[in-house]
């Protein structure tokens, strides 16, 4: 019989060994983004699709069940919440998740997913809701399904769904925090429109040739310690960041020659995840310890990135002259307190993704609150349309003119992704709590980035949180970190603070 | 006991499984020269090394065998060369082979070609042989005992390697057409050297803008039939063609400013490549009948279009004026007869991939030369810089004044293709005998050309050669399409007839 230590190796060598293979699929994803000419779609969702079967075998097999029972009946040669016993522990979660799930429900999901997606952007591009209904009522039921079938701790069938992407987080503790949240934000929201002080928005649509915007955004990515010898820039039509493996992190984004923030901010989004990705430990790959932690606390990193820092007044003291440099037909008239004042615009819009950091929150608890009945069966797919009017004129003021600024902007639903949104929300919250403990450590951390320094908070955020992996569930991770539970009032703090000289509140 | 078209079918649907998987490596691999960030190497390496065995396993998979045997032994409803026939024929071919080679000799040639490409790269930049010929000496070795393991119907070791890249094929054959084309080779070089005509080439490194070339070559891909809907041209340090599967080719191409021929016929020659992959039946993909032939099929085609037409009076009739409004700095004073005689200059060069189309024969004839006794023994790998000089001065002229324009140009040998050389200059030959067979169905090509009428050579290939996929071996392939055997006849015949108008013989 192996000691416990052969068998920990061997369940490491199985992990490991999966996810070499699912890195390979990673690459293809990122190429049908960005390079599979149109011809080779069908042949790609082949090849991802023998992938992602085999994966699943992998990571579902016998064997690394039996590896796992015989690991835990015996003793570990390290702390409870050491690097081995985190390892076993989120590899026995990985499993059971896994296994829970038949294949026809997992190739179901997978078949219909992809067939919704097609529904949605037809439905999209006709403003038509009844094209999509019939393909919502499918995912909602499948996930319903597999909701059921994976259980959860609560008995709550939404709590499954959430844990996928933020362990053991429930919906009653995200609904706690965002319902306090929500009234900071409508309070602040109004106080904004009250104050009368509208900025000059134009400024940002005036010509940035696109080639000037690439470099210029290439040397913020850089500047905040993106390395782009371990990765790439380039362009997709929806941006995202996908960490192919060890030295190899890949952004995308957008360009538009008359709308200079969409780019550049978004790429400081991704590059905030992409500096999580690589600074990830390359020697722990494939294992928990090596894996991040939860989607909260990934987009913590890409909101802190793209807003605490990036639409900071210090940032722009360092990058306002140097902008003006690259752009100079755009900015050379415009002083960095006018730029400073367009970047941080504060006014409900329909559309989630071109929200200010103020109101986005609210968009995201409009959709947990119509996903959590969706997945108890309180509200039917078919009601969604006027669901979603009704909170957003309850929460941001106006009504939607069409769906397409309403329920149909989203591609999440349409992808199975219920129990993702909230995570978006948890990572501003969890992002200011972040910067407050660095502050705490570091000091002031706006004397720094007004001097161009961004190194000392991507050296202790890779500290803290990148080079932790897995080892602690993302709330535990947060309390350690922080030294408080995760909490909205960091981030209202925050806000606050930014808004009341911005605005003259 | 299931039937034989049962067996077939399953049989099938295990290549093409494999073949999907291949597929996947064939992206990693086309990536790891075009946009992987140095720092994923490593990565890349152990993603693709992963996919290589996994493909290597189920290729060699005992179920295969069993599978092969059992439809073997019954009578299938199809012509002896029909195409179940020939799938089931080309099956036990790849798996034979595959077989016959140890896990162990695979991994070991993979570890230690992939180490010796890299000495090859610091021997070259040191123009040191000597760090190399360690490296040259283990790959003979590992060769050596591939040819044994494989073994050859004729018993020379040397055609075992050789039968991988044109099946069939041995170097007793080989060796009678390269010697009949050396002697018109060497005769027509002197000839053209007595001309005393020396053309203008400076005017091919005027400035060519390299967007403008990247237009202008994309363009002529497209005209001669690739379709960049299922592809895409990127650029790499060493240009290359890379069918990823239906729907998805792309080439690769550098660019430099002041060299106009590199890129434009580069192009042109993976583009031919590319017609190729995109001319096989998507519908076979991953079954011998949806496969291309042979290297040296594969190479007619590229040398067909880069040379026989990119290369013509005709071709550039056609483009000359179009190369005019894309090059006026460089190309508004050059008549068109000036151009043409520029990129048809013949003179020895000491580097291959530099070399004309009378020339570039003579090189391959002296790498296949030094092949032969590398893998019988005859000749030790210390021997090669000397016996290469000895060579390159008696059909050359000159001695390459150091090894890196000597025996340390080329990265074949380093990465374990000995064998494969030949196959060029047979690519060669099959080229012109194709181009003799299409025109006598479809009337005189060059008048076509002259008008910008690419299609019809191109459907007449695709339907005489690329649809075939392995339907019959290479050698017969070429007599039924042809009605002669390999010859090269028809070479030294297209050669003489171009040359001489242009140098006056």
């Amino acid at each position: 019989m192996p000691d416990t230590q052969t068998l920990y190796d061997r369940l490491l060598a199985d992990s490991r060994r999966t996810a070499l293979l699912a890195s390979c699929g990673g690459l293809l994803g990122w190429d049908e983004q960005t390079y599979l000419p149109p011809g080779g779609a069908a042949h790609r969702a082949e090849q991802s699709s023998l992938l992602a079967g085999l994966v699943h075998e992998w990571a579902t097999s016998p064997e690394r069940g039996e590896l796992l029972a015989k690991i835990e009946a015996e003793q570990l040669s390290d702390a409870p919440d050491g690097p081995m016993a985190a390892n076993v522990r989120e590899l026995r979660r990985d499993y059971d998740r896994a296994t829970k799930l038949s294949r026809r429900l997992v190739e179901e999901l997978s078949r219909v997913t992809s067939l919704a997606q097609q529904a949605w952007v037809q439905a999209r591009k006709q403003a038509d809701f009844k094209q999509f209904l019939p393909w919502l009522e499918q995912v909602v039921a499948l996930k319903r399904e597999e909701a059921q079938a994976l259980g959860s701790k609560t008995g709550v069938p939404y709590d499954a769904l959430l844990d996928q992407y933020e362990a053991d987080a429930t919906a009653a503790e995200v609904a706690r925090a965002f319902a306090s949240l929500r009234d900071e934000l409508v309070r602040l929201v109004n106080k904004i429109r009250d104050s009368g002080r509208v900025p000059d928005v134009s400024l940002l649509a005036r010509r940035y040739p696109i080639d000037a915007q690439r470099k210029f955004a290439t040397e913020a990515a850089r500047a905040i310690g993106f390395d782009l010898d371990s990765g790439r820039i380039d362009e997709a039509a929806h941006p995202f960041c996908s960490g192919i493996g060890p030295g190899d992190c890949r952004l995308t984004t957008r360009y538009d020659e008359h709308h200079f923030p969409g780019a550049f901010f978004g790429v400081l989004h991704e590059a905030g995840h992409g500096i999580y990705d690589q600074g990830l430990d390359p020697a722990q790959f494939g294992t928990p310890m090596g894996e991040s932690v939860s989607l909260g606390v990934h987009e913590s990193q890409s909101r802190m990135w793209e807003n605490r820092v990036g639409r900071s007044f210090a940032f722009w003291r360092h990058f306002h002259p140097r902008a003006q440099a690259a752009f100079p037909e755009a900015l050379s008239d415009v002083p960095l307190e006018d730029f400073h004042a367009a970047i941080n615009d504060v006014r409900p819009t329909f559309i989630r993704v071109e929200a200010d950091e103020v109101t986005y929150n609210l968009h995201i608890m409009l959709r947990f609150e119509l996903e959590q009945p969706l997945i108890s069966g309180d509200l039917s797919p078919a009601d969604v349309p006027a669901a979603w009017n009704e909170k957003f004129a309850a929460y941001l003021g106006p009504t939607p003119p069409s769906d397409v600024q309403g329920c149909l902007q989203d591609i999440h639903w349409s992808a199975g992704l219920i129990g993702y949104f909230p995570t978006y929300a948890l990572g501003n919250m969890y992002a200011a709590q972040l910067f407050d403990a660095a502050e705490r450590e570091l000091g002031d951390l706006d004397v720094q980035f007004a001097e161009g320094e961004f190194r000392p908070l991507t050296e202790w955020l890779s500290a803290n949180i990148h080079r932790r992996g897995r080892q602690f569930p993302p709330a535990r991770l947060l309390e350690l970190v922080t030294g408080e539970k995760p909490t909205h009032a960091a981030l209202v703090r925050q806000l606050r603070a930014k808004f009341a000289p911005l605005y003259g509140l």
